[in-house]
């Protein structure tokens, strides 16, 4: 069986032979092992599972989210015994994790987004690995061996509270969460939404991040992030929000309330103030994650779009689709974005190894804007060769498509990161004009030299240099 | 003069500065050093001089093309003094070039791309560069000093023949051309257009594609490369061809009849049969080359778009472009969208660099399609930035969208690139359904394993293992 | 409450002054009337009603697909009492309907499209539409008296079973489901799936397409349309499809097995082998109805988009939505294209008016393509206005997109149209190609007789005229 | 010949067949037949003439910008003996012209875009046509006979001049040119480009905009429209435009300096302070003029892309084109876009003709942004077909593409109206914001009647309507 689902005859390269050319420096020999066995882990393991999951999960709206299908500990099982467990922790700044690089994790996360458990099974799926970054980075011992140790086992499961339904909360000035000091305890009141993973009954911590000091003139140092257990009084998940139709059951996203939750306060995170900083350090690798389960889920869907170009029985205008250039031509196309795609994630993590997640910015930003368009595209075409099939539950891809869909909103919607890149790059415009013109001038200066009249003193950059007037 | 064209200040990075980090390996110290020096002979050179050379050109056919602007031998001159000569000539396989490799020059591609002429000052213009590296690695010793020698010289020029007007000449197993052998020559007749560089009086070698055994069952023997001296008799260039509006004077397109044109046999290129190999050859490298100068046209055209954006006395709804998000969208879109090219490319050039152009068929077909693409959108917003300037001889712009067009045609249309890369994805179409209806079947078992009973014994994967009928 | 929902100040047109121009020759004075009442009747009872609906569905898949809420009982005593019943049947063929053409009743349903429950509420569901035009237009009195009489009261619903998961459906040569004679009888084996509101509990009536004489040499001749009630032994609702995540119960959409299900052989309609020439009649207008009810769909969801853009509380970089150039152009674009698009629709249902659904071919073709991409365009775009909101139950448009997705697959994918579309103008082609060879010859006949010398002989059309050797 | 170039065989259908059915009412016999008449003409007459006149240009630029061809002269004397002559000037405001409609010239005007010299032919080119309308609507007695008259004759030619190169000029309040008052005369300084028509050596009267009282608070009073002669002194016209290589001569795009030019007061146009009210009014129908002929371009093109997938001889992958899927989704594509991107345009000639340029806004806005995208999309399908004759003189294609680019730019680029759209529609947001609650709110009484509990009180319009706190 083995063989059969990851085989290497006919032409089938493996993970690690199929790594770009270009990205082949920055990884060593164990991550070129480990990948193969992550690949072997998700097609042989993960993906089987995926069906069994899914059903153990229930039918009522209670069931669903009391769930906890016993083969996701099994699989973690396997995983740890594999040594495919925490591989995301980056090996420069935590001693905790399996010791990979972004770029060498990044890889192995294209293999983990081909099944909907594979990263929940390795320890490795969000929104755990931003927070055990959180806590890994920021968070005090107190904190890290009540918290951290727990989630690095994949004992419990934890929550980022970030989102609010009632302000573009993209932007963290806008938050309204209040946390106030109340002697020495803080208490929190306010509203958050798309609490994802908030439904999982062993999602045990929150991580929240609110105002503690809402007037401050520097508005970036309002914020403060603090630790919230799930049993706190005052905490109501008053509902689960959808995804097209898809509940995400267990994990699902909550829209909780908050109601003079009171917490110690040395729950707090870093310090009241800090809370800024440490998202903008959270989010950085967390996208490239993202992005790079969306490469796996873009070639999964060309991988189920080419099975259905092979299906005999499918034959429109007499002949089968694999012979149709319409067809063709799109799985050309996704093989071109998806190669494109990959390309920028894998730069966009070696930057962020080099330096960090501020350092990579522009990447970053890329990245989240370009991958899930492709992601879509490519799933899209996928859902359309299956006709019916596509949008049912006969195939994953209606459900990847809900999913990758969500990826150009969480962390910021593809706006705001298109006007950010936009508003950076254009720093660089009075620098291009001014040496535009002083090139047009220069050519003019060669042409007298050359003996040529410039005739065309009305020309944009000529006039352009000199004011409007004649 | 020289720091306000490329300069160091307002956070301007040097051509070295931004190669982008998973290229970086790849790259050695002496070729970090050649770029920024590239990058400075580009703008502060050869853009300034794009203009004279415009102007020295002339007005009538005749006038363009027998012109022979001066200003390109002084750059010349300059170019050779700088060490700025046959970059092109990958070091793997050639001792004659530079010494840099693919992936080294074509980095330095994207900077001579900016400009009309750089890539002829520095002796690495189309379709010469492709030619030499033909006569090197398949020219005997005669051939190569006859025409190998001038040319890396810079003394002559030479032209391409393949396309044919009246067949769909990007499949070489159509041309119609005949090379009949008579005693101690070779006789051509046929035609060719698109033969492009044939304008320019400097050019005085013609490489030819024909047919001299158009039965051979095997169709591709039936090819062989043939040298053509200019002034041979029976040659006629018919007519110059436009591209859109351009003459691409005195380069040209020619449309060129060959009526018993007779050449000595030594003239045949490696072998008769060999043709096909021969071109096979030839494409890869100068693909990449012509896809790196697409980048550089297209960063160019993002800084025009840029310069536009800042200049204060445009101002539409009363506030300058860059206060428009709209604008500012197409930049940040033509930022991210540039950067993945970039990669592409540079990940193709690498796996020419490590093995050659046939080991890297997939990518440089990606790069052949992704790159135009990407190039004309660019300019395409940058002229609408513009307006009437846009589409005008004031700007670059129409005149690079030209060209850029052209790159969706030439060395085979993007449909042709399409539909091979498809057809061979579509070869791991029938492993991808084995593995699809194993996975399933997999889980199907692991839910009985599980206790679960499996009801959808309807579904599309176990009906397509099963056979169609109930 | 009345005028606040429809109301008439502020600018706000009622649906019959925002009938096309170009539209209103055809549209008669009873039917603008009618119009305004739709509108109203959608726009104040039908749209709150949907949240009841939703609700009153229940939870289990059991629940779900027994359910009958009594909202919609209710609006359908509304709406017959307001004579908003039967539109869709068209005045030229039916006496049984409402007394409107093709062009009126679309024009209604655009509306009708921004309610989940408008169209059932006023009979004017599919698949009950076109199942009551088959039966008003090929059936016996008898089959006419059981099935069409209830059908048109609105007591009882119906299925039409033509897709088969197994075979390209889309053309129905390929359809496997045998229709054996056997005395005066007929027996059905095979399978169905995509058999749209089965899963209502009134739907007791199908229409199913199979093979009568499968090995007819005719192959449009092989099949046949036969009336199954819907408790005949031998027939097994084996699943619900979902899309994406919706069940869309209680219609639903079943996957249904025949095994030696049984009829009377008075059953069959219009008689054996005539099932082609039914379902072609049936779909024309069928796909009129869809297509107006996208528009419909893209309207509303363009109203939501609007309504984002002035909600106070989203201010992304301190300013409201409505400020920011980027969702102008979204706006704007999504104008343009929904009302190009519906004037599409109109001329289509036009052409049926005035001939029938087989003299409108180009015409219904178009729009099938046409409509769907504009309206999930439209969309996705007030989607992601609205962020997470958008994805979730919190606004109708990700429930909106599912079904919009879905009409680029019934009926025929995409990918079928536009072939069909291709190859009928490709029959244009040789005639074209003629014409301008014969516009070339004339136009060097005319530079001969000003005097004018003809210098281009090889020019590509001169050259096409006489061969492609010289 | 006659039958071979607009044959009714082969299914070919006549201009007034293929009016689409929507349309139908509003065209009257006589309009009909006229249109069949244009056809004619203009496929057999105008058509090879293009080609006469195209040489007839000469080659420097002096000669081209001084030429006259004669076959122009030939073609109007033919078309006024048809009565193809000034059918653009709308029966319902001018009775000078031929009597139609704006939508009745508006599908004439469809077939005059395919040719070259067909609208100069038929006295129907812009920019006189605009012109005429100006000085039929606004000019006194004596302008109209010193003007107008030759100008409907065809004996002289105009030209408009509006556009200035160093302002935001598609908003006329930032237009720079001075008008001043100086006893009997007005004086004129400023810089015009974008002088279409300039060229010709017949064009004698020159339209200005210009401003007569630059500080007046309301900004649209600012402007005046003035008559100059061509020949008066002080215009230098300084340099003509060239759009993607083309100089479109004689005709021409030229730069214009004004350095104290005088004419007499009496030449000012309608009083000072009217310029914005005429230009106005000037841009309406002229914008469908270009829209039609750009939709007759779009059809050529198809035609032309048609003919090519029947060339016998082009035969990639052995298969000849029309074979090709890729292909005939493009042609379905395009005829889908053109035939949905016609009716927007009848539409809007349909609210011009029913109250006039300003009642039809919105349409007309519509059209400006659609029609050139649909052209240039079609165009470019085309020019691909061909490859390199598709970007050469070979085709007509490259020409088309180059001009239908310049009407994403003239009369306002894309962006101003699409935000103009834009922001019109906005100003419908907050009534659609205010019914979307009240149906909401509606709908949660609904549920309190049918007994149900409404459980989403934090749902998104629930929480919009009531403020963002809890």
């Amino acid at each position: 069986m083995s063989e059969l689902l990851v085989n290497t005859q006919n032409g089938h390269l493996s993970a690690s032979q199929r790594v770009p050319a270009i990205a082949r420096p920055f990884v060593s020999e164990r991550a070129m092992k480990t990948l193969d066995l992550v690949e072997k882990f998700v097609e042989e393991e993960c993906i089987p599972a995926d069906s069994v999951y899914t059903r153990q999960i229930g039918e009522t709206t209670q069931q669903r989210f009391s769930a906890h299908p016993q083969i996701i500990e099994d699989l973690k099982v396997k995983a740890q015994k594999l040594g495919l467990w925490n591989m995301f922790l980056p090996k420069n700044h935590f001693k905790e994790g399996a010791g990979f690089s972004n770029l060498e994790y990044g890889l192995m996360a294209e293999y983990l987004g081909k099944s909907r458990i594979a990263s929940e099974a390795t320890n490795c799926a969000a929104p755990d690995t931003g927070n055990m970054e959180v806590l890994a980075k920021y968070g005090n011992e107190q904190q890290k061996r009540r918290w951290l140790d727990p989630l690095l086992d994949g004992k419990i499961r934890s929550a980022f509270l970030m989102t609010e339904p009632q302000v573009a909360s993209s932007d963290a000035t806008n938050i309204e969460m209040t946390i106030k000091r109340d002697g020495d305890s803080y208490v929190l009141n306010g509203q958050k939404w798309w609490s994802s993973g908030i439904g999982d009954p062993r999602c045990q911590i929150y991580i929240v991040l609110g105002k503690t000091d809402p007037n401050n003139s520097d508005k970036y140092k309002q914020q403060s992030v603090i630790l919230v257990p799930h049993d706190t009084p005052g905490i109501t998940i008053h509902r689960m929000l959808s995804v097209f139709g898809y509940d995400d059951a267990p994990h699902g996203h909550g829209h909780v309330t908050f109601n003079n939750v009171r917490v110690p306060a040395s729950n707090m995170v870093l310090g009241e103030g800090r809370g800024f900083e440490i998202i903008q350090g959270r989010l950085g690798p967390g996208r490239i994650h993202h992005a790079m389960r969306s490469i796996g889920a873009a070639e999964k869907a060309l991988e189920w779009f080419l099975a259905r170009l092979n299906d005999p029985r499918k034959k429109p205008f007499g002949e089968m689709l694999n012979r149709h250039g319409i067809m063709l031509e799109r799985v050309a196309r996704s093989r071109i974005e998806i190669d494109a795609a990959r390309l920028a994630v894998l730069n966009a993590a070696i930057k962020i190894d080099e330096s960090n997640a501020k350092g990579a910015l522009k990447e970053i930003a890329e990245v989240k804007v370009l991958v899930p368009e492709v992601n879509l595209t490519v799933i899209d075409r996928a859902i359309q060769a299956y006709g019916g099939g596509g949008v049912s539950q006969d195939t994953p891809l209606a459900n990847m498509y809900a999913l990758g869909r969500t990826m150009r909103i969480v962390d910021g919607p593809d706006e705001v990161h298109l006007l950010q890149l936009g508003k950076n790059e254009n720093k660089r415009g009075p620098a291009h004009k001014q040496r535009i013109e002083a090139q047009t001038k220069k050519g003019e200066e060669l042409c007298r030299k050359y003996g040529i009249e410039v005739k065309d003193k009305l020309a944009l950059n000529r006039v352009s240099g000199k004011g409007s007037k004649l």
